[in-house]
Formats: structure tokens, C-alpha cells, sequence
């Protein structure tokens, strides 16, 4: 879609990352929010994580920024920085993007689990009462767990090649849904859906996450890799004939979130 | 001109003000940027003149932020942020323009002036030679002053409401260029060139800056208002045939010398 330019009225909605050229939000929700009728424009924002705290501190003096967007490294930072939370998002301790409360404080919310649910259920799998087998225990894993959680999966394995990150994500999500909690491994034959939330797959001589041998066609497999759109383990999914859920059908999910989010919807 | 969207590799060049609604340059230049091939946009940023020193430290973190511009009235702290600034930054103590020097910090120019006598020179009148009588010794008028001495003015006389102020700028603008500097009256009888760089012609119902009646066709009159375009100041000057300069015609001269300076050219 053709942007209106922007002008003196247009509102400010910084995404704060380290590095930065990578990510879509400018484009994608610029767009969506113009969409929807206002005049804001997400911007890319390069700060490196000594000087985030600062660099938060100096945005947030702005008075036409409403919001501010958080992508890695910064997710933990822009929690911190942030006055109110959603239960999720304290939970978690990060927080993908901060509204203004009336005072001009601001309050957080980590959406990229439930973006990644969202694809999954688009993608024609509802996790509800289905065994998981989550590989990768960092930030994306700990939203993605949690939002499973909350699905009332049956069944939660976590897998990670750090087993002491693992056990501190099993740890901090005990109370959390009524699904139990197992460590697992990369062994998906247990598993109903089966999701990668590690690196692996970005570069194409990447080892799979999990044994995708072992996969059948009534699993459904997700990834959160955006490039390639198409790791080798959804690639192999697909050939088995399972459902899959792509990273950039979440972070399309997740637009549509933020939106709603920013918009207070 | 349709804009490119923007993508994680947008540079990002706030303009500074307090109000910042009125501002034009996020379109415009926006646009001259796109035109000369730059993936970057001008943002209004709205800081208050208590938060403008951390506001502007806290720009100066983002690492794809590669000038600031300011407005009404945080050009004399865009100075102050500043490191280095051209001669003419300096002799004003403002600016209204920085870029990055190669060690992070800012260099400072103040082009206001330029643009004023730019946009004077379009409309036909070259000021060297002249005598000329600036009503406005604000920040504006002090811009114009110097360019109207680097532009070697015959005579220039200043103007304004008060005494004191217009006195202070007489007294920096000593040994500034080869021209006489007097103070003036609101009598433009003596004048090749008359030029308001007051508020005044905003309003309807507001006073004449200068006794217009007096005007004759051989004068050109300037003025820095840019809404209305046509100040009644510069609509009785044209009824009598006066060669006339808009303040639209700065700002859009201005925007030429803001790109410019931002690309070092």
C-alpha cells in the first residue's frame, strides 16, 4: 500500500534493537496502522545494549511517541523500563512493545507467544489438549511455552542444549496452566506438535533441532525462524505431509497483535 | 512524489519543537532525501524545552540517527548540543540543523539566513549593494542580519519592538561584513529592501511590522511568515508592485540547503 507521508502530526513509534536492518515492523505496521486510519510511522531505532537504558530513557521525553517496539537484544530492557506489565509479560520479564499509560509511564506486554499460537491455529492446529515438544528454552521459547500453556496443552516437554536454562524456563512456569511439565529431548515421537525456537535453521548447514526422522504425518511442526521462510525442518515437515507454521506466519500474527495492542483493542 | 516505505535500514533524522504539528519538513524533506537516492525519513520528535537537553542526548544514542534537525524554540540548545558548528552557527549561538562528525558527536550549521537571501534572490532582488531594513531582531532576524552582511549590504537597519534587543544584535553583528548598521524605524522610506522576521502578519487583525503606505514599486519586501503566504504585508507590497519573497519560499529554499548540508555537498 502507498504510505501518506508523514508531517508534523505524525506519531512516533520507535523499534528499538541491536543489530537493527533486519526488521519488518517499519514497513509492515506503518502499513497496518495506517490501515486503520492513523498517522504513525514505526522507525528503526539502533541503540546497543550499554546505552538502551538511555536511549529508553531519552524516547520516552518525547511527546509524540505512544509506543515503543523491543526486538532483540532489548526485549528484557523494555520490560524493565516499563511502570505497568501484563501478567505474561511479568512473567516472562520482557516485553515486545510498550504503550503510554495516561501519566506517560509505560506499559508492557510480550506478544511473540501468542503470535506464535495464533499461526498455529492459521495453520490449521489447534494446541489444545496436544502433547509439545518445545525445543529452545530462550526468550521466543519462554513466550512460546508460556502461550502453550495457557492453550491448555496437555502435555509441555522442554528441550534445550542448556539443561540449567531449561530447568530455570520449567521452574518459572510451574503454576502456570494445568499441562504437565517434562523435560525433553530431540526426540519428537511423543509429541503431537513440535516447534524449534532455537537459531538452528537460519544457516543452511545448520544441524535439524530434532530427529525429523522420526516425524509423522499427523504432527504439526512450527518454527520461528523468519529467513529462510522455509528452514529445512518445516522443509522436511512438508514432505513428511504434516502441518506446519512458519516464522513469518508469526511474525504476521504478531503485526496484527501489535496493532491491536497499540490501538488498545 | 510516493515515498519508499521504511525498512530496518531507514536513517531516522528527528526535527526537534515545541508545538511540532505546524512543521513541514517531515514531508518535504523526506522527499528531496528520497529523491537524492537516501533510505532515511525526517520525524517530528516533540520535546519540551524542560526535557530538550536529555531529549537530544538521548537521540544522539541511536546509532542510525544521523542529523537532528530543530525548530521554534530549541534551536539555540541544538547549538549548545553541538561540538563543532560553522562560523555563522557560532556568531548566532543557534542552529537549526546538525550532522554527525565522524567521532559521533555534532556539527552545527544555522541556515536560515541563507535561505531567507536565497529565496530573496529568486524572487529577483540581489541584496549586495542594497539598503535594507529588517523589523525583528528574534532569532530569525538575527539569522537574516548576518546573511545580509555576508551578502554585502550597503546599509542595514534593525528594528524592534524593543530597544535592548535590537541594540544586542547590532552589537554581535559589529565587525560582521562592510555594510553600516543602524537601527531603524518602522519607516521603510529609505529602504531598497524591507523584510519582516516578526509574528506579526500571522493574525488578521495584527498590526502592519512597517508603515506600508510608504512603500514604493522600486522596493522589494520579504517576510519569514509562512501561513498566511501572503501576509497582508506582502499584499499591499504586491498591489503597488514591489518585487515580493515568501516565507515559503525560505522554507522551501531552506529545504534545499538542509539537504545539502546533510550530505555534505
Amino acid at each position: 500500500m502507498v504510505l501518506t507521508p508523514p508531517d508534523g502530526s505524525t506519531r512516533l513509534i520507535p523499534i528499538i534493537g541491536d543489530p537493527i536492518a533486519q526488521v519488518k515492523s517499519p514497513g509492515g505496521i506503518t502499513a497496518a496502522l495506517h490501515a486503520r486510519g492513523l498517522n504513525a510511522y514505526v522507525m528503526p531505532a539502533h541503540v546497543s545494549p550499554a546505552d538502551v537504558y538511555r536511549g529508553l530513557a531519552g524516547l520516552s521525553l518525547l511527546r509524540n511517541v505512544d509506543a515503543i517496539l523491543a526486538t532483540v537484544p532489548h526485549k528484557f530492557a523494555a520490560f524493565r523500563h516499563a511502570t505497568t506489565a501484563t501478567p505474561r509479560a511479568m512473567l516472562l520479564g520482557a516485553a515486545n512493545v510498550l504503550r503510554r499509560n495516561q501519566d506517560g509511564t509505560w506499559h508492557a506486554d510480550m506478544l511473540d507467544g501468542v503470535a506464535f499460537v495464533t499461526a498455529l491455529r492459521q495453520a490449521g492446529c489447534d494446541p489444545a489438549g496436544k502433547r509439545t515438544l518445545l525445543v529452545g528454552a530462550g526468550g521466543a521459547g519462554a513466550a512460546i511455552a508460556l502461550a502453550l500453556l495457557e492453550t491448555d496443552v496437555s502435555v509441555l516437554q522442554i528441550h534445550d542444549a542448556d539443561p540449567t536454562r531449561r530447568d530455570a524456563l520449567l521452574d518459572r512456569l510451574r503454576g502456570q496452566g494445568t499441562g504437565r511439565r517434562l523435560t525433553g529431548s530431540d526426540d519428537p515421537s511423543d509429541s503431537d506438535i513440535v516447534i524449534n525456537a532455537t537459531p538452528a535453521g537460519m544457516r543452511a548447514d545448520d544441524p535439524l533441532p530434532v530427529k525429523a526422522d522420526w516425524l509423522t504425518p499427523d504432527m504439526a511442526v512450527g518454527d520461528v525462524i523468519t529467513v529462510p521462510e522455509i528452514t529445512p525442518l518445516l522443509a522436511t515437515a512438508r514432505r513428511i505431509g504434516c502441518i506446519t507454521s512458519t516464522g513469518v506466519a508469526m511474525f504476521t500474527a504478531g503485526r496484527d497483535l501489535i496493532v491491536d495492542f497499540l490501538l488498545g483493542t
